[in-house]
This record gives structure tokens, sequence and C-alpha cells, in this order.
């Protein structure tokens, strides 16, 4: 019998490959796998929402991990939240691994705040601005090291379920992506509901040029571009998804960010192509202000699904803003619930996960 | 049909429980994880032989850790050797890693060189000479992070092997175990034929007069005792073992490094003791010069049990010496030759493991 999608994912790209990978994950056994890292780009007014403002988006990748591990923050009260006060996805991602417990790991890419809970180390180091032309160190390091890490994992589980948390990352996409001479213009997500696609495309444009790399150095070269327009969480994402995809499935957990990291991972080793798809949410591959299947399609047959997440009829006003484009993505969240559907065999669905969803939401939000 | 322990596994202390622990791991699937760290105790003359001189052993831990990934050293030249010129225990680890291959984790309890492979990082820092009284920093903060990862691999695998690479450990060991209240007297191992004894004494009785605490303080709070006369290896892979062991067996794999981690465990969760064995060599259960199981039967009831690994017969000089009680143990290799064991069903034997270290042994050693 034909392996039957349920109507809670959505495939959006290279759909027969989309329902193999599928077939291949369901009621196997997953790690979820957070790569986290701080960039200065996200300090740049108007790039990121990922934080109250701009200094707390310093806080937010470690906030997230210890909401994934705790079910609450340790570094900061509360959880992170956009300057208009909405919770962080990580919520999303916490409820659905409440939902379907799996081990996991979190990769320290480089972050300026370390989080209360063990990681992962690649030698990494918290990202410069983009602006700078030199915005990452040590990225082949960093990538080795993680695609270390991934093969171990690889031995143990199944299959591998992989998000990112840095702030900011949606402008590294673009200038990874342009870096590597795909056409991103206009195509990467934004926390924010209205994409700022001017304001990433300069601050793109003035970090190509003061890298002082010509176009064919950047395209030829995947850590070259990403040490001079990229960010500290795409090396170690990249490593460790090609590691444990060179013998198990892995279901990049994210938007236009990791369609940059797909795209790295293309120049560094695309044999492992074959066992890659990105997962990510409706807001995502619904939003009308970027393109993912756009990036995606560009970069190779790597299949592209949604979990159907719908916050429309929720209870509370702040999940059912994410209705309005604000947030969408982060921490791996549609990923992450396509994982919980899948380890469960369908039993979790969009709807009970939007139950657990609110019942951490009055835990930790709106009891504040 | 009762389990029959293999000829080449010496039960060496409650028995009976060892033989059920050995076949609650007959042919499951387990993970290897080493928890690094340097203390400058290592540095005092006359204390440690993990290394060439003094100065060489802040190397030793991260070179081995290479050893076991790349089944070569990145960190330095050649391997890890004493001052007379013997080979780390890590090409026996290795050896049985190669044998019967399993995912490798390494815990980085503080190191002063960083190994060329990802590490957990439990936040911990390198540790200080324990004559100060003022060793290792945030023992419980290293505890507890360790103890977060040790419940993650747990989900992963059917049981743990937990090894470590220290120099200077047995000193520091000495050091805890007194701290503790146990009667280590002439009793932990050492790297040298000639165990140092007094040396090791002098140095635990300056340290905790040193540390200004009161016998009662510190046999009641292992985290201050590992604080004031341990190392940066101890806090973490308690956590990492505690953690483990809530769930699923842990074999230790150590001397009387493990046996001072056994104490530090039962001071924190003595509820998981039941989940324990030490695995270790022959070179240390039938040394004469320490009493291993003379430590362990102050702690618990925790079975003890030897690799019967015999280098008389060796075609190397180098590798013969092991015979005469140079080095002993160490990277965890006794317990690694029994999980060698236990994973492919007794068909890895001390004889085939033989063969395999000389091989490596021709490849890193007598060839250079």
């Amino acid at each position: 019998m034909a392996f039957k999608v349920p109507d809670d994912i959505t495939l959006c790209l290279n759909e027969d490959r989309g329902r193999e990978f599928l077939e291949r994950i369901w009621n196997k056994k997953a790690a979820y796998c957070c790569v986290i890292g701080n960039t200065e780009t996200a300090k740049i007014p108007g790039v990121s929402a990922a934080g109250a403002d701009p200094a707390a988006t310093d806080f937010t990748p470690a906030a997230d991990m210890e909401l994934l591990y705790f079910g609450r923050c340790k570094c900061i009260d509360g959880v992170p939240i956009t300057p208009s006060g909405i919770p962080t996805p990580g919520i999303i991602t916490m409820s659905a691994l409440k939902l379907a417990p799996m081990p996991i790991f979190v990769v320290n890419g480089g972050v300026r705040v370390r989080p209360h809970v063990p990681c992962i180390d690649v030698d990494g180091t918290a990202g410069d601005d983009i602006r700078t032309g030199k915005a990452v160190k040590g990225a082949e390091k960093a990538y080795d090291r993680a695609l270390v890490a991934g093969r171990q994992l690889a031995k143990m589980v199944d299959y591998l379920v992989v998000g990112e948390s840095i702030p900011g990352g949606t402008t590294t996409a673009l200038g990874v992506l342009t870096a590597l001479g795909y056409d991103a213009s206009g195509k990467v997500a934004s926390t924010f509901p209205v994409n700022p696609h001017e304001l990433k495309a300069q601050v793109v444009a003035e970090g190509i040029a003061a890298s002082g790399l010509s176009p064919e150095a950047l395209k030829n070269d995947a850590m070259a571009a990403v040490q001079a327009v990229g960010d500290p969480m795409m090396a170690p994402a990249a490593g460790l998804i090609a590691g444990a995809a060179e013998s198990i499935p892995v279901l990049m957990a994210g938007g236009t960010q990791m369609a940059a990291v797909l795209a790295i991972i293309r120049s560094m080793d695309d044999t492992v192509l074959d066992n890659l798809a990105l997962g990510t949410t409706r807001w995502i591959t619904e939003d009308k202000t970027s393109d993912l299947r756009g990036i995606v399609s560009q970069i190779g047959n790597v299949p592209v699904m949604a979990a159907n997440l719908n916050f429309s009829l929720s209870r509370y006003d702040g999940l059912q803003v994410y209705e309005t484009g604000l947030v969408k993505e982060g921490v791996g969240a549609g990923g992450s619930a396509i994982a919980a559907m899948a380890a469960t065999g369908g039993k979790v669905t969009c709807r009970s996960l939007l139950d657990e969803i609110e019942k951490n939401y009055t835990r930790l939000v709106s009891r504040r």
C-alpha cells in the first residue's frame, strides 16, 4: 500500500521524493539537533525581530535551548520575544519534543551567551556584522568538527532533525546564497511581517564588496563565502547534516536559512543530497514576501515540506499573531512538528500540537 | 542457560552482580564516551608518566581523542608517550573501537589543549595544582551539564562506556577519596611501575589543609571535595554516568580514578549505583602497588571486572613493557576491551585485540 502523507503535512517541492522521505522516517527513531550562533548582523536596526531589542538577540539562541531541555529559560526571565512581545517559535519545538520525546543535542557554532545546557563545541566563535566582509572565522574547522559529530549521531538513530537558532540569519542566508551565485534576491524570509528586502540586499552588497573577493572566488569556495558574508551557524550545520546524511536521512528543519545551509552542503559534498529534505512551517511556504521553493529549486532535487500549523483559532492573541506573518519559523519549529508526527505514526497532529503549545504558552507567557 | 563469562574477562569484586551486568550488555549497542581534562597537579615532578615530560601532559588528552577518531594524533607528532617512550593506552582503546565500532563522544571537562574533534562542552576549565586547595572551578555546573548530556545519550543506546584521559588523575583521585572519607591510603594506582604513594599523600595532605575546609565539610559535599582537591574530569564524568545510569547500564572504564568518580556519584545520587560496573585492565586488578577492590568495596556493591589483556608475548618491547606495570590503564582501555568483547558476543578476544593493537603500534610507533 502506498504511503499516505497526512493532511497535516503539505509537500511543496519535489513531492515524490518528499513522500519517499516521509515514508523512510515514519515511525522511526530520531534525534533533534539545534545549531546555535550569534552574529552582529542581527543588531543592524530593522534586520531581526528575534529579540525584544537588538541587544536582546544575543540571549535568544541560549534561551531557546534552555526552553527545549528544561521547559523554561534560565539565562533570561520568561522566553525570547519579538519587539512586539510575541514568543519564540522555540515554544513550538519544545511542545513537539514534549509530545514525541527524542534526544536533544545542541551544537554551539559560536554564541555570545552560553546556554545552561551541554553543547557540542566545534571551536566556533560568534560572528561579526557581514558588512565587514569578514563575518566568520574558522568555518572549515567548524564544518570538519561537526561532520565528525554528525557521523557519530548517525550511528545511534534512524534519522536526524537539524534546526537552528541565530537571530539575523535570513540576512546572512541572503549573503551566502548570493555569494554562491544563487538568485535569492527578494526570496529570503523574515521574522517581520514586512520583509526588509532592500535593507538586507544593501547589507549583503556592502559585505560582498568589503570581502575583496571576486564573484568567482566566492562562488567556488563555500567556506570563503561563509567567512565573508555568512554566520557561525552555517558551517557546523552543513557539516553536521552532511556527516549524518552519509548514512541516514536528515530532515533540515528550517526555511530559507536552511536553504542557505543546503547550498553550502551542495558545494561541500553533493553525494549526500539524496538523504535530505527541508521541513518547515506553512507560514514560510505560504509567505508572499519570500520564496523558499524558488531558492531550493536552484540548488537540487531536495524535497520541501511544511507542517500545516495554524494558529488562527488559538485562544491566545500572542499565538494568533503568527498568522499575520510575524516570526514564521525558527528553532526548527516546522521540522520538529513534522518529526513529532512521524515519530508517533501520525498520532501527533497540528491540532494536538496547538493544544500542547497553548498549555506551554499559558505557563510561560500569559501568566507572567 | 546461565550466562558464561568468557575467559578473557575476570570478575574481581561483587562477582554475581558482575556476571549479571555482563549479561545485560552482551551483544548490545553501546556508545563510548571519554571525559578529558588537564590539571596542573600532573606537572608536580614524579606524579605522572602520562607524557614525555610534565609540560607534554597538557597535550595527552587531546592527542588521545584524536587517536580514537582519526587513528592518528593531530595536535602532536606520533602518539602520547611516557618519559621512557611507551605509548598511550589510547592505542588499546582505539584498537578495541576499531574491532567493535561504536559512536564516540568526548566530554571536555576542562583542557589546556583542545583536540581537533567535536567535544561536548560542560563549561569546565582546566584544573589547578591541588596543593592550592582550590583545584577546580564550577564543579556542580559541570556535573549538571553532563547529567543532561548523559540522559540524552541514554535514549539512543543500550548502554554507555565512559572512560577518562587526564594526566595526574590518580593523585587527584586520592585527594577526593580522602576528602570524602574513604581510606585510599596506598591504594590508588600509578602510571609508574613504582607507585609514588608518599609524594601523592603529601600533595593531598597539603591540598586538604590549604582548602581550609573541615573533614566534615569535605565529606558531606562531593562538589566541594572536587573543587578543593579534585580535577576537572571528575564532576562531568560523575554527571554523565549518573544521567545515563538513570535508565541504562554504564560501564565505568577505568581503575582507581573511576573509583573516585564512583565515590562522587554515590554522594550525588546513590539510586543509580545498581546500573554501574567498573571495567578495567588485568594490570590494575593484579597490581600489587594499588588496591582498586579495597577502594570500591568501601563505596558500594558495584562489580569490578578486568579485561585479561596480556602483552607478554607481544612482538614489541614497547607493548611488552606494559607487563612490568608501566601505564596500566587510561582512556578507558580495559573497559573498551570488555565492551568490544560484549558488542561482538565474544568474537573479539584479548588475542585478536593484541593483533589489532600491534598493527596500530607498527603504524603509529615503531615506524617513526
